[in-house]
This record gives C-alpha cells, sequence and structure tokens, in this order.
C-alpha cells in the first residue's frame, strides 16, 4: 500500500471528478482489504452480529496518541492567535445570541452563565482529551431549538423542567457510549456532502431567523428602528471585512488581519457607536447578564445550585425522558460527526488522524455531565468548527496558473487572477483550550458588565453575518450559483460542466436538497420541532436508497461527495459516494467494525492519505 | 468627408500609452498644419487678436449637420428604450432631491416643478438642437449649492430673489454668447481628466452629503431610523443589481434588465415598502409637490406666475448680478463642457462628430430662458450624461484574451475571466427628448401625487447610489484603489505599473488631487461657496503649468490624459495632456481661433479620429 508521500497539492482536479479517483481509492482501501484478507474471506452472512466493542474507539486513541505531545507542542505558531481570539468571539456571540432566545422562551431557565459554562465545558474535555481537538464544541442553534420545544411540551404538565433535561442528559450519555462502543461512527462514511450541506443549510436558516426574531421582539418604536440600522451595519461592515480579507487589496498582513479580526472589531464597535450622540438617548435593549459564576436567578430572584436535583420528579417522567433522549442522541451523533468531518473537510491539508467514536464517546460524558449541571448540551459547532480549520490554514497566494506569488520567477508575469491555497493547518490543542479559557473568563463580573453593554441590534447583525457566511460556503448555494450562471461564462473546467451530467440532473439534485431542507425548517417552527433531527437522519437512507434511483452512480459521484477526505474517512472504514463507491462495495456490507481495523497503524495509512489529500485540496461545489 | 470608416475598436491599448500615440496626434494636428501653412507662418506675436468670430460655432454645425437626419432614424433600436426609461428616473430622482434641499433653504422660492421644468427645458433644446444630444441636461448639485448660496447673501438685503436671479441668467446668456462666438471652447484641451476627475469626485461627494443632510432634517424618532433603514436598503439593493448585472449570473437579458432598470424599481419598490404592516404607523416625511404645471406657492399660498418681473429691482442689483453671473458662467463653462467631455469618453465608440460652441450658445439660450422662468438653470449632469451613453453601450462579452464568446470557437475554452466590450453607441436624439417629455408628463397632476409618496428616505438612499457610482468610476478611486493593491497581485501590463513610473510619484498626484478636492468642498460649506467655480477652474492652469514642475512630461502622461478621445478632441484643436503633449507644443501657442479652423473638412480628419478611436477604447485610470 502506498509507497512514498510524493505530493502535489496543485495538481489534482476537485475530489471523485475523473477516474483517477478510482485508483487513489485502491491505495486508501488497502487495510481493509488486509484485514479482509486476515478473514479469509469468511462469509458475509456470518459477519453481522461480530460487533468487535470497543474496536473502534481503541483504535482512534492508538491512531491519535502518537501525536498527543506534538498537538502542544506545534501550537507554537502565530496562527493560533487569531484563531483564539477569532474562535473566541465566533463561539460566544452566537451563544449569547442562542442565550437570549432560550432565556425568552424557557421563562429564564437559561441565562447568559448556563451558555457560558456549556461552552467552557466542552471546549476543555475536546482540546484536552479528544481524538480531534479542532472541533469547536459549544452551544448550538439547533439545541435551541430542542431546549424551548420541550420546555414546551413539558412545562404544562408542571414537571421540575431542569430534572427532566438532568434525566435527558443521562439517557444520551447511555446511548452515545452505546454508539461509541459499538463502532457506530463507520456509518459516517454514508454521511455524504448532500446531507452536510442540507443541515448546513437548515442551520444557516435558522442564524437567519434568530436575527430577524431577536429584532422582531424590539415593538416598532425608535428602538427597533435604530437597531435594525446597527444590525444592517454590522452585516454590511463584517462582509465588508471579509471581502477585503479575500481581495487583492492592501498587502498579506492587513489582509488577514480584517479576515481574522474583522467581526470581532465590528461588533466591538457598534456596541459603543449606539452610546455616541444622539443614540444615547433611545433605549436600546442590552443583553440580560446575572451574578458572575452563579446560575441565571428566576424571576423572584431565587438562585438554583449548579448541580440539579434530579431525583426530583415522578419515575414516570424519568422514563418518558427517553423518547427525548433519542432525539438528542440522533442529533448529537449527526450533527457533532457532521461538524466533525467539515472541520476536516477536503480542502483542509490535514496531516494528523480523526478519530470519531472516542470523540463521541467524550460527547456522551459532557451531555451528562451538563444534565447535572443544569445547562445546555454542548456538541461540534457549525459553522464555527471549520471557521476554527480554516482560520489555522497557512494560506500561500498563487495565481491561477499556479505560478508562486513568492517566488521570484513570477516577476512579469499577469497575476490578475490568483488564489489563496492553503499549505498546511497548525494542528494543535492549544487554540480550542484558550478560548474556552477566555470564556470562562468571561464568566466574571467585569466582563459580564461589558457583556451586557451588547445591544440586541449587534447579535442580530452578528446572527445575519454567521448565517451569510454560512450560506456562501454551502455546496447548496454554490449549486444554485452555477445553475444561475450564465453557461457561456462558466469554466468549462467546472466539475459541474461534466458532458456525463445534464443540467437537468444537477435542478434535480438540487431541488430534492431544497425540499429536504424546507421539510425540516418547516418542522422547526411547530411543536414538532422537537423531532426534526428525525428529519436530518433520514437524508442518509434517503441518499444511500433513493437518490440512485433517480441519479446514475455517475451523476451521484459529480454532484455528491465524500464530506471529508479519505486520509480522514480512514478511521471510519473508507468513503462512499465518489466514483470510488464501485471499488467500495465490495467490502462495506456487513463488515463493519472490521473495516477500519489495521487503519491506524503503519506508514501506509499517513501517506495514502496525503496522496487522497493531494488530489482535493481544491474543494467543489 | 471622411474617406472610410476602417475602425477596428478591440486591438487599441490605453489613450496615449505609447510612442504609437505621437504619430497619431501627427495626423489629427495635420489640418491645424494646414491651416498654419495657410498663413505662411505669420509671426505668432501677431495672431493671439485673430479671434475668427464664430468660427467654432460654424464648423461645429458644418461639422454634425449631416448627422441629423440619422440621428432620428438610428433610434430605432432597442437600447433607446432603457436608455430613456433609466435616464427618466436617473434625472427626475436627483433633481426631486435637490428640490427638496432647495425648497427648504430657499424658503419655497423652488420646488417640485421648477426642477422639473427646468429638465425638461434642458432636454427639449438639447435634444433637438444640440450638437451632442447625448449629454443630459438637467439641476445639478452645484447649481442648488450656487442657488442657495444666492439667497443666503441676498435675502438679507430684502431685494427680489427672483429678479435677481433673473438677471444673473440674462447676464451669464451674454457671457456664454461671447464665449461661444470667441471659440472659448478651443480651451477644452487643457480639460485633461486632472481637473475632471477632481470635478466628478467633488460632484460624487456632494452627493453623499446631501443623503446625509436628507436624513439629518428627519430629528431622532423612529421616522428617522426608519429613513435610515430604507436609504440603506435602496442602496445595497441598487449596488446588488449593479453587481449583479457586472457578474457572469442569468443570462444576458435579465443582466441588462438588471443594470437598466434595477435601481428605478428599487425606488418604487421601497416607496411602497413603507406604506405596509407596522410601517404603516409611522409617519414619514414626504417630498412635497404642489398644483400641476404651476410654480411652488409660497408659505402664504400665493402662487406667482411662470414669468418673473425683472424690471422690480433696484438697478444696483441689476449690475450687482454680474460677478454672480461670471461665476455663474464659469461654472456653466466648465461643468457643462466636461459633462459632454466624459459623456464622449476614450471608453465609448463614438462616431459622430461632438461641437462644443454650439452647445455652450445653447446653453446660453437656456440659462436666460430659465432665469425669465424662474426656475434653477440646467446643465450636463454628471454622472448622468456619461450613464446615458453607457447604457447606449452596445456590448459583446469578450474572454480576457479577447475571444468572443458568442463565436462557436470559444467552446472548451477556459472562460472564467470576461469584460463587457461596447462595440458601438446608438447616438441618437430620441432617448433624451423622450425622457424629457416624461418628465413633463410628471408635471401633471395624478404623477405628482405618486411622487408625494417617495419618502424622503428613498432619496437619501438614492443620493447614496448615485454618489457611490460616481465615486467608483472616478479616476481619484481608481488611483487609489490601485495604490492600496498588494503590488504582487496588480496586472503587470497595468498602465500606472509602467517602469518610468515610481510609487511615489502615483502618491503625490493623487494627493494634489485629493487636497484640491478637499479645497473645493471644504470652500462649499461656507457662504463663500458661490465662489467654488473659481476653485475648479483655478485646475487648468495648475494642470498646465505647476503640475509640469513637479512631475516629468512622461510621468503625466501616464497619470494624466485626454478626457475624450482624440476623435472628439478634434472639434477643439486637439488633445493634451497625454505624450502628443510635445507635438502639440508646436502650433498651440497664440493661435486658439485657428487650430480648428480647417478641422471639419478634409478626409483626414474622421478616419484619423477613428484611428485614434481605436487605441483608446480601453480607458484606464
Amino acid at each position: 500500500m502506498a509507497s512514498t508521500t510524493h505530493r502535489d497539492p496543485g495538481t489534482g482536479a476537485g475530489a471523485g471528478a475523473g477516474a483517477g479517483g478510482l485508483h487513489i481509492n485502491h491505495t486508501t482501501t488497502g487495510a481493509d482489504r488486509e484485514a479482509e484478507n486476515r478473514h479469509h474471506r469468511t462469509p458475509r452472512t456470518a459477519k453481522w452480529y461480530k460487533i468487535h466493542l470497543f474496536r473502534g474507539m481503541v483504535n482512534d486513541l492508538r491512531r491519535r496518541a502518537p501525536y498527543y505531545l506534538s498537538d502542544w507542542t506545534d501550537a507554537w505558531n502565530y496562527r493560533v492567535v487569531p484563531a483564539t481570539v477569532y474562535m473566541y468571539f465566533a463561539n460566544i456571540l452566537p451563544a449569547l445570541a442562542f442565550s437570549l432566545d432560550m432565556f425568552t422562551k424557557t421563562d429564564r431557565m437559561y441565562g447568559v452563565n448556563e451558555v457560558l459554562l456549556a461552552s467552557v465545558l466542552g471546549a476543555v474535555v475536546f482540546s484536552v482529551l479528544a481524538c480531534q481537538p479542532l472541533v469547536i464544541v459549544g452551544v448550538t442553534g439547533p439545541i435551541t431549538v430542542f431546549n424551548y420545544t420541550v420546555y414546551d411540551i413539558m412545562e404544562p404538565t408542571g414537571t421540575n423542567y431542569m430534572a427532566f433535561m438532568c434525566w435527558i442528559g443521562l439517557w444520551s450519555l447511555v446511548f452515545h457510549w452505546i454508539l461509541a462502543v459499538t463502532n457506530s461512527c463507520n456509518w459516517l462514511r454514508y454521511v455524504t456532502r448532500f446531507p452536510c450541506d442540507i443541515f448546513g443549510f437548515y442551520v444557516a436558516f435558522i442564524y437567519l431567523q434568530k436575527g430577524v426574531q431577536v429584532l422582531q421582539r424590539l415593538g416598532d418604536a425608535a428602538p427597533f428602528y435604530l437597531s435594525v440600522v446597527v444590525a444592517l451595519c454590522v452585516f454590511a461592515i463584517a462582509y465588508i471585512c471579509g471581502e477585503l480579507g479575500g481581495s487583492s487589496l492592501f498587502n498579506h498582513t492587513v489582509r488577514v488581519f480584517l479576515k481574522d479580526y474583522g467581526t470581532p472589531l465590528t461588533v466591538v464597535f457598534f456596541t459603543g457607536f449606539v452610546h455616541f450622540g444622539k443614540l444615547e438617548h433611545i433605549h436600546l435593549e442590552h443583553l440580560e447578564v446575572s451574578k458572575a459564576f452563579f446560575p441565571t436567578p428566576h424571576e423572584d430572584g431565587w438562585i438554583r445550585g449548579w448541580f440539579i436535583h434530579f431525583w426530583d420528579i415522578p419515575v414516570g417522567h424519568v422514563f418518558l425522558a427517553i423518547p427525548f433522549a433519542l432525539l438528542l442522541t440522533i442529533l448529537f451523533w449527526f450533527d457533532h460527526n457532521v461538524s466533525s468531518l467539515i472541520a476536516q473537510g477536503t480542502e483542509f491539508p490535514l496531516r494528523k488522524p480523526a478519530g470519531f467514536h472516542w470523540d463521541l464517546f467524550l460527547l456522551g460524558l459532557t451531555t451528562g455531565v451538563s444534565g447535572l449541571l443544569g445547562i445546555p448540551f454542548p456538541n461540534g459547532l457549525i459553522p464555527q468548527a471549520p471557521f476554527h480549520t480554516a482560520s489555522l490554514c497557512v494560506t500561500k497566494v498563487v495565481t491561477n496558473d499556479d505560478t508562486d506569488v513568492d517566488s521570484t520567477e513570477s516577476k512579469g508575469h499577469p497575476s490578475e487572477s490568483y488564489q489563496f491555497k492553503p499549505i498546511s493547518v497548525v494542528e494543535q490543542r492549544v487554540s480550542n483550550l484558550a478560548q474556552g479559557l477566555l470564556t470562562l473568563g468571561t464568566m466574571t463580573g467585569p466582563l459580564l458588565v461589558v457583556l451586557h453593554l451588547i445591544p440586541q441590534g449587534v447579535l442580530a447583525g452578528l446572527f445575519f453575518i454567521m448565517g451569510y457566511q454560512a450560506l456562501a460556503g454551502n455546496g447548496i448555494t454554490q449549486k444554485l450559483i452555477f445553475l444561475c450562471k450564465d453557461s457561456r461564462l462558466t469554466n468549462p473546467n467546472h466539475p459541474l460542466n461534466n458532458k456525463a451530467l445534464r443540467r437537468s440532473r444537477v435542478w434535480l439534485f438540487v431541488i430534492i436538497e431544497l425540499i429536504a431542507f424546507g421539510a425540516t425548517f418547516a418542522i422547526t417552527q411547530t411543536v414538532a420541532a422537537v423531532g426534526f433531527p428525525v428529519f436530518i437522519f433520514a437524508l442518509i437512507p434517503v441518499r444511500a436508497v433513493l437518490l440512485p434511483r433517480w441519479l446514475s452512480k455517475e451523476e451521484l459521484a459529480v454532484l455528491d461527495g465524500p464530506t471529508a477526505s479519505p486520509f480522514t474517512m480512514e478511521s471510519v472504514g473508507g468513503s462512499y459516494g465518489g466514483v470510488e463507491e464501485e471499488e467500495e462495495e465490495r467490502t462495506e456490507e456487513g463488515d463493519m467494525g472490521e473495516e477500519s481495523s489495521g487503519g491506524g497503524e503503519g506508514g501506509g495509512v499517513l501517506s495514502s492519505g496525503a496522496e487522497g489529500k493531494g488530489k482535493s485540496l481544491r474543494r467543489w461545489p
């Protein structure tokens, strides 16, 4: 398997965009074949019950352990500083906005301190212990929806809501651990770009909707309109900073600064802005905060302890929590793993292995602990997790004909079209841990006062820019843009300009995606919102069973693809969904626990992964 | 005249960007030399008083007359429709905004009807009679500033303001006619991009400032903030329409539609938008209108007639109007001619000749008539005049390597970078006349009611988008962007990347431009605002006398250039400011009346013009 690391990150076409993919996959699945050979091709039907408990987790640890020390030493790199600052803001600001949402919709059950503590818990546990410390863990939009929907359902029964949530957390811990132990993450190979894009699209719209809702709550007098102005300005300035960061203006340092700190500085600026001039006289709604390090008080001022009295609930309700815990587990299994997959997307040149089973085990732990503490359950954040990896990328400017701008030969060469090419990622644990500790620091008195200064209009603007950024990078958006383009002006080398693929097929695929998104988003607006994880989860069989009936394998290979690179997918037994599919079908059935067995050891893994990586550095929609 | 039109609008480099320019100029000044020869090199000192009165006007008419019939028949082209609609809105909407400004600042001396009538007068006279009917004539920002500054100065004297303005108009008519008769437009050759860019920059900032002022007048309650929201939205949507129009999205028809009708539709949409939902309850300031076809009534309801009693003023004040009339004449000579020059800029492939002297004569006429009617004096509009020409351009999409996208050979060719190349301009009189008649129709009762629906916030947004668009196309902005660009990412073929030109020299030039703009803009904020035309006018000798001391001829040839193409400049005796300068210096002194003398006749003129045209189709900053 896979001789040496002859990487040439520039020459590859899109992932799975040619027959070459067949060969690559051939080498990546070499480990599986090795495993298969060891079993001397025992009959397939006999294998399904051979689960090989703990094998996934053990392999994860075995694979990652050799890199643990370097995860700390590699952090001696400037990229860690902006990544920490950026992640601190990108994690805490939406979390604050979600806390506002939950605060309003659960009658002060959750507030700023609960949300901050959840972020700290996630950050500390995952940065120190996880196999993939790049994944930022915190409070997401879906969990916000989950929390207040459960409140809406259980509040009329008069039960102890916090104890009920605690039981959901505890049951969920059990389910998570069962899933981790039974190597369930090997199913991740079926989580192609298709469900990920739909989920990402859904999360982006949740962001946009929350932004609108924050504004809607402000009435219709001057504060409302001022807040709209502020929200639009925050959006516009943050957008412009992002555009400048990707333009050819200024020099590299300034561009990187704008890209890294543009959004946080915009938030800081407009937080101050509304306190000047005639704006001072307008009473704006600010973020409500409470006493440092204490849970959010009830309306009468009573403050609960940090430990939930989970025994203070009818026994029937303990078991009623099970279906909710199942839904939560489905959500987290999908959401966290997808965050992790996208954070290790094909566009990032990662060199350290992933570990999904171990991280799922940790996620169960944090879910249970969060239940006991009465804080929202943290899990992997989309789009923050991939933003984290992106902000740790060391990039190089190259012209489109692949000339390195820094090299001297390029002088006198027309370089009007250019792009930023990631050459490496600073893979370490410090930025994640540091942003968690910063969040912990934010729970102190003085900083809570600062948080209180943030007007809700700024949070709305932040929701808008986060939603926009998530949409802009989404595969559905990019396919829609491709479809809207003047076909005479598209690059003939664009993967979707494949001759085998009629435009109507691209439309069909995108429309299916939009219908799936629409259904999920629609259910979130009802009291049945708590069931939306089932919708998202159902997309996986839709992709695997229904789509191949409507679209040919070749078409799906172009329209869809594995979420992460073969190198990352290695730890869950290989990819699915590209042209590799055919190759893989030989081994994929009934041997889930085995396929990744030997994957962790030997020089071959890294090299084959790196090779696959090289082929897919340029991401396509 | 004009042997054949062997034009090849695609092959040229930038204007004056090479030694080839020398040769071109050689042919364009051939006519002058012919004239020179006729005089058998009489001593130069003897020539200056030989003004050859009327020669410029007569030549203008002679040159243009052969095209008069085709100016009507050529109008049978689809481009005329969007150009008419676009110009109607682009002319009337800022005019309405300016009318609001004058209405407030002159105590109801001017209102919507006066401004509309001024636009109608300018449009009808210039579309039917002018030598260059592409120039849109209407009420500008500078004349607004002029009018209310005169009001501020004369109001305390208790004089009849309207009669005083009438005398300014009448004196100005005399001065305009003197300038037209004495061939003064031959001085236009010295009006290079340098003063034009500064003036354009100034006008753009006047737009932006007026936008802010419209909003400022709205207090600080809910209506103010709603208006800010509306203004920002109008700006954003109009901006997005413009961007989409220039993108590769959708097909050509949709793009052209967005570009043509985006701004007017945005205005219409937001005018309706503020009347829906909870917005309805917010009392917004709307545009004040009065009785159809009648002058704006005074506060007590008294309505003056359309004919100003110009005798109803002290004799002293009749003569006091002279200095004001001089300032007005300087302003109009510059502003109108520059509008005309820019409307015939080097980027437009025009095929019909210009005529500056005749148009100046007409401008005197409309100025006098406007004085008698008591309406603001109309003159050439920047940026509307060049927008008019641009909207009449028939464009073709070409890739950057000049492959025609429509041709079949381009299939399979990477066409990610592309541009819109103008291949011809529909030069005619109908669009200008039609937009004038539409404006006349707007003075009827029902349409005035519609105008009254426009909230002031929409007008503010319109000011912002007009200001932005004017800034974006301005040479100063483009030089600033060039200077801000990462030098490693600029096109080495960019004219400013000339090896003979150090960056510090570009900075020097831009800083001089910005200082000149700053001084002009600053004076407009004071009661001395009425004198700002002197500042603008003074830029012409600054360019001709001061700049050559600080910058070498070669540097100036790259940094500055003639405003219009050699073809257009032909009618004022050739260009100045490119590398051609040296050639021209031989004839430029003391022979103003003569140089263009033979310009209209002889086979050389048109063909050399067309040749020059080909060299300068692609405009550079």
